[in-house]
């Protein structure tokens, strides 16, 4: 890694320089360098601890004076139990990763002696634009060195002093592997990313590390294509048949586990006919946690009747905007599902809801068995609960919590996010948990990768064909035209 | 197919209602509607030629006016010998090949009762803007309805009568299927474009199929992320090995066959050690066939010293910007690559160019017999030509001429480009060819789609988790925490 204060365009083009030499590196040295790496900063952990108190002793400084959330100083913090062990075993899962590089998962044989290959590569050169956490940039170097690609690091300026730290750590690292110095950079001059988003000539796939606005300002100001999330607007679904426990255990954990994170769900979709039943338990847990809870009119109706009056105390009214909001903060905002019949129908009186599945009155269906399946599963709410997350939410990951394997596989293939889960939390949504090693960030976009992108989503492909000197005008349809053969090949 | 005179937002949210109806039907369901829309195609051909005869006719008028290149026409014309036929075959071709749609490509067991699974699903709305071919209107319908994507169609002018009559035809088919009417829509109004690209809410991806100029526009005008080319500037490199008659049929092949296309080659690279040897057959072939040729200073004074006076009359002084030119016509560029020692040194007196490998005094190298091997390869120049085409090729499709598998697999790995080619006409980047039934486009992008983009370009993945009601805070490093299984599962 280099510490560069040159322009932008030179930092560009010895990136790009760099990553002709690393796309044609071996496995061997890459993984050389990220053993380096990991060496490095296990012997350099005292020195990088101390730059980060420096940035958290300022960031704590702003964040009293109001200048700064509560959620960036979490994230800022790589002195927190259990952060910097993970960043390092964050590299070594990289490294023992199969390469992602020289992959072969297409081989057609066209013709006798004409051979197509699909062959995983490198996409380039990445720019990776960063705010607060520290462990980033090398959750990053790490991800960019095992797939091939040169990065060019431009940190937030809250985490200057552990980047810093860290960037020459790395770099010492690197100068005594094969790996070229411009393969990493990080970018200290400020108000450079203008310059860098224009870099398309150079640059490949930017991928902003941050909050809404950050990956919004990229996205609006490249045409370097962008990988990365702006919302993480994420929804649990308690369908009618939900069980308590496994309720309980979903809702508080998505919830409440890490509230700051993308992957934390901020609305509660709950299916009428248990507002009364598994509800109250849920939100009893989640004030415990200190979750404030804004409700739609018939969930606070119902909670209101069976909670106690000091916890019915603590329910809020929800807005429409509660619905469309990405809290980051112990708040969460339950909307009601309603059943068959439409509520409209059965809550005019707020007590009168309609014990499970006893009317089908507006379910279309065609035969006796089809229609008691369809009363059970509760065709009706259950697409109004899709309709709902495919209108409202961000599309990053969204839980549906039910006995019934049918609504679950209904619920997942129809909602169309990048995690749809059945019965588990939204904070599952993460390349760690995954398996992938380490994640360069999570994904809504609909193209290339999505959700958590680890290794493979920094490669490419490329087609080869070996031949020995065929035309492509030999071959087609007509009269005295070659055939192409087609023949899928042993991979 | 909906032809509609309906705003743009009314029809980019109408595609996206049928989008999510198109995402949950089965394959049969989709193929279905490719087998009528097949059937209707055969059926009303005299009409749709008909109408394509009107485009043509307005075109030749303005082509004989110069408002209108020949290549545009040859482009517009649906009667040209097989392309009805090979626009039909190619609705079939993509009705048979397997559902891209349901692939699972990932298990991992991460827990006892807690399963990640990576599925393939579509991307949802698809916005294609294209100019002059209208066989692409059905090639399209057909990609789109069978990976279960919307499509909003916008045609150029001149084909206007040719997409009307497709349209009416294929819409008429899709009524008597269960493929939602929204799902396919040509979009008539004219100037829409910039209202559509502005619509990231409702539309995913855009395949702009057109000339550059259409490309580029479209590029610079979203935030919806952009699958195509630019451009096509390929290039084709005989190396000091190259077999004659190879070098004849890839260069002829590759310029010749098609030179409206973008991926017939324009740059034509030549090791030094060939320029009277193989590089005369391949001029005069190109010549016979109508080809101008601008050659560079060191090819044109080798060539004419053999050629004979006619035809070395006929060849012309290349400028640096032919070396950067997309000719799309019957001319090439000609640049000589220097071989070991450099050229400069060699060619001052015009014929001392040494004879092949006679000299490694530039070339590093440790052992006797890597020396040997890297004379016979000539490293050196091969390390030019890929730096050439790495700077000056779009990255679209590259090919070298060699008997050298060493020096081939090294001009493979190190030419960043969506095809790099061993002794093959750069011609064959084609869907039709690569066995993918028909291409949605040819991408020069560095992430997604490389190369001809087929069904697979279309589909994207989504996560699925199914589990017990576990939630993440259960699982980590430290103690009394659960860990992770990651184990691998059959597909």
């Amino acid at each position: 890694m280099s510490l560069t204060n040159s322009s932008p365009v030179s930092c560009a083009q010895s990136a790009s320089l760099a990553s002709h030499t690393l796309t044609i590196l071996p496995l061997a040295a890459r993984n050389d360098a990220l053993t380096a790496i990991h060496a490095a900063l296990v012997q350099h952990k005292p020195d990088i601890l101390a730059a980060n108190a420096l940035d958290m002793a300022r960031a704590q400084r702003a964040s009293s004076q109001g200048e700064l959330s509560q959620s960036v100083l979490k994230r800022l913090d790589l002195g927190r139990k259990g952060k910097y062990e993970d960043m390092l075993t964050g590299i070594l899962d990289v490294r023992d990763l199969p390469d992602p590089i020289g992959r072969v998962d297409l081989r057609t044989r066209l013709d006798q002696g004409l051979e197509l290959e699909r062959v995983s590569c490198p996409i380039g050169v990445l720019l990776i634009i960063f705010e607060a956490r520290p462990e980033v940039i090398a959750n990053i170097s790490a991800l960019a060195i095992k797939s091939g690609n040169a990065a060019i690091l431009k940190g937030g300026k809250e985490s200057s002093e552990s980047f810093e730290a860290i960037a020459k750590v790395i770099g010492e690292a690197l100068a005594r592997t094969r790996v070229p110095v411009g393969a990493i950079q990080l970018v200290k001059t400020r108000d450079v990313i203008d310059e860098l988003l224009d870099l398309d000539r150079y640059i490949d796939l930017v991928i902003p590390r941050g909050g809404n606005e950050l990956v919004r300002y990229v996205k609006s100001h490249t045409k370097i294509p962008v990988l990365g999330h702006a919302d993480g607007l994420c929804s649990v679904y308690l369908h009618k048949d939900a069980e308590k426990d496994v309720a309980v255990k979903v809702v508080v954990d998505s919830k409440c586990d890490y509230p700051a994170a993308c992957n934390a769900a901020e609305t509660l979709l709950v299916h009428e006919a248990v507002l009364k039943t598994v509800l109250p338990s849920v939100v009893e847990e989640l004030q415990k946690k200190g979750v404030s809870l804004r409700c739609d009119e018939p969930s606070k109706t119902a909670l209101t009747a069976v909670l106690s009056p000091a916890n019915a105390a603590l329910l809020q009214d929800a807005t429409e905007e509660d619905f469309t909001t990405e809290f980051l903060d112990l708040v969460m905002a339950v909307k009601t599902v309603p059943g068959t019949p439409p509520l409209s129908n059965a809550t005019t009186s707020g007590d009168t809801l309609l014990p499970n599945g006893h009317s089908s009155a507006s379910t279309a269906s065609e035969g006796e068995e089809e229609e008691e399946e369809e009363e059970e599963a509760d065709q009706p709410a259950l697409l109004r609960a899709i309709a709902h997350i495919n209108t409202n939410s961000s599309h990053h990951t969204d839980a549906i919590v039910t006995r019934s394997s049918a609504s679950a596989e209904q619920f997942m293939s129809a909602v169309d996010s990048a995690g749809v889960y059945w019965n588990a939390s939204t904070r599952f949504a993460d390349g760690m948990r995954y398996g992938f090693g380490t994640e360069v960030g999570i994904s809504t976009n609909k193209i290339h990768s999505r959700g958590p992108v680890g290794l493979e989503g920094l490669a490419i492909y490329k087609y080869k064909i070996r031949g020995r000197g065929q035309s492509a005008g030999e071959y087609g349809e007509g009269e005295g035209k070659r055939r192409f053969l087609h023949q899928k090949m042993q991979i």
